[in-house]
């Protein structure tokens, strides 16, 4: 299994950053584009856990869309094979003093790179 | 690509028991054999994020081995294709109301399935 494969890499990053984009600025039918649609599909958030794409999608509508803004810091993206890869970053907010951490597992599915997995939390002080 | 192979599905969710076993009885050796041996594998913890094989192995030498029994909640595991699977959990432990998530992408190598990225955090309440 090819780890770092350079093709596959700048796909998923370019993924990456367009999700990035998409949430900072609450784009609500390109946050869900990115999910993959099934039940299987699971986001544990910082105060919510939400099972099935449909739950995901429900806490995209209600999310308020300001103060989304962050600094990203110490991102690390690795591909595995082809069709894998895990995104984790860790991320700040303006008036914060807590650090953020994403992590989010993509998977190539014939219709292109989806999150199937994604789990965001504040870290304990 | 074939989601929940149940031959694959089988494998994964056995790793996910011994690792479980594992945690609980806090069997270091035991535990840093399921993580992939790598720069690239990260853990984000409730109070810290590890980024390589050789700073979760200092964690997991340095933590008390006392306290960590807890139970399972909703417990999810997904294969995607032959190698790759995603497994969530949400936790809780006694003396603490606050809810655990725990999740983990694990892959295939030649040597076994190994975790590459995992994601351990408390609920906001």
């Amino acid at each position: 299994m090819i780890v770092d494969d350079p093709e596959t890499l700048a796909e998923v990053t370019a993924q990456f950053v367009a999700y990035e984009q998409a949430l900072v600025t609450n784009d609500v039918p390109a946050l869900d584009g990115f999910f993959r649609n099934a039940r299987e599909t699971i986001r544990y958030g910082v105060r919510e856990n939400l099972y099935g794409y449909a739950e995901i999608q429900a806490f995209r509508a209600a999310r308020p869309g300001q103060g989304l803004e962050r600094a990203l810091e110490r991102t690390s993206i690795t591909t595995y094979g082809q069709d894998l890869a895990t995104c984790s970053t860790m991320f700040r907010r303006e008036g914060s003093t807590r650090v953020g951490r994403q992590m989010q597992t993509w998977v190539r599915f014939p219709e292109g790179w989806r999150i199937v997995a994604a789990h965001v939390s504040l870290m304990e002080t």
